[in-house]
């Protein structure tokens, strides 16, 4: 009964992925941009991120954009993979809102992820979470 | 005199690229991601690219997102590299407002580029082009 999404495309000839290749390549995934608007202007920054209870969750640091601009604001999450040889690829976009995650039991849960960013772990001790309003995917093939 | 640009760093420990070198990078690559306002939210849409004469360009499809949505509004353009082994790469961010080219000579010009999109290259056939207002770039290594 998966069949009517399985194999269906949207109108640009894309094939749309079905809910659960979604939530397989988020989980797959280590590496996502967010966007978000910041002074009126909409921005894309790079986050190490993990998929975890069906949410997005990152590190960040007092005083980053995303801690200043990003809370409570709707935002974008994206995560792809191209290959430049066969003109193959997919992505996934992911659209919710920024939180503060503060309980320290929920805390201490996403500190035994192994979610390390990759530049200054040190001071990024914010956990972020954006519980997805929407997911969608496309695979070009 | 480039030194004083060349090693420096933001107060997140990630190195600020140059000017000549976010031009670099932009002029080599061919997949980035725009981010844009549609209905109040911010989207990610993955775009096959140019760097043409300082501005980014690009096809897209009467009635897609972009084309919807994007036009005359400010607007976020995102390339990035990342090596999971190694844990280093970098990032280059546009920030500028998309305009359609109309021009026959304009047109004309960004045919010859060979900019052709992965999917449904026949429909897309109206050039965006994104002029810079700002251009930063950081590498983690």
């Amino acid at each position: 009964m998966t069949e009517s999404t399985q194999g269906s495309t949207d109108r640009f000839g894309l094939e749309v992925l079905p809910p659960e290749e979604c939530d397989r390549l988020l989980a797959r995934g280590t590496i996502g941009r967010i966007a978000f608007v910041a002074a009126g202007e909409p921005v894309i920054v790079p986050v190490n991120y993990r998929y975890h209870r069906g949410a997005i969750v990152l590190r960040t640091a007092q005083g980053e954009k995303l801690d200043a601009a990003g809370l409570a604001a709707p935002c974008a999450f994206e995560i792809d993979h191209w290959d430049e040889t066969t003109r193959q690829g997919w992505s996934v976009l992911v659209k919710g809102t920024m939180e503060e995650v503060y309980r320290p039991d929920e805390v201490a849960e996403l500190e035994t992820l192994g979610v390390r960013p990759w530049s200054n772990p040190a001071a990024r001790h914010i956990w972020i979470r954006i519980r997805p309003d929407e997911i969608s995917g496309r695979r070009l093939r």
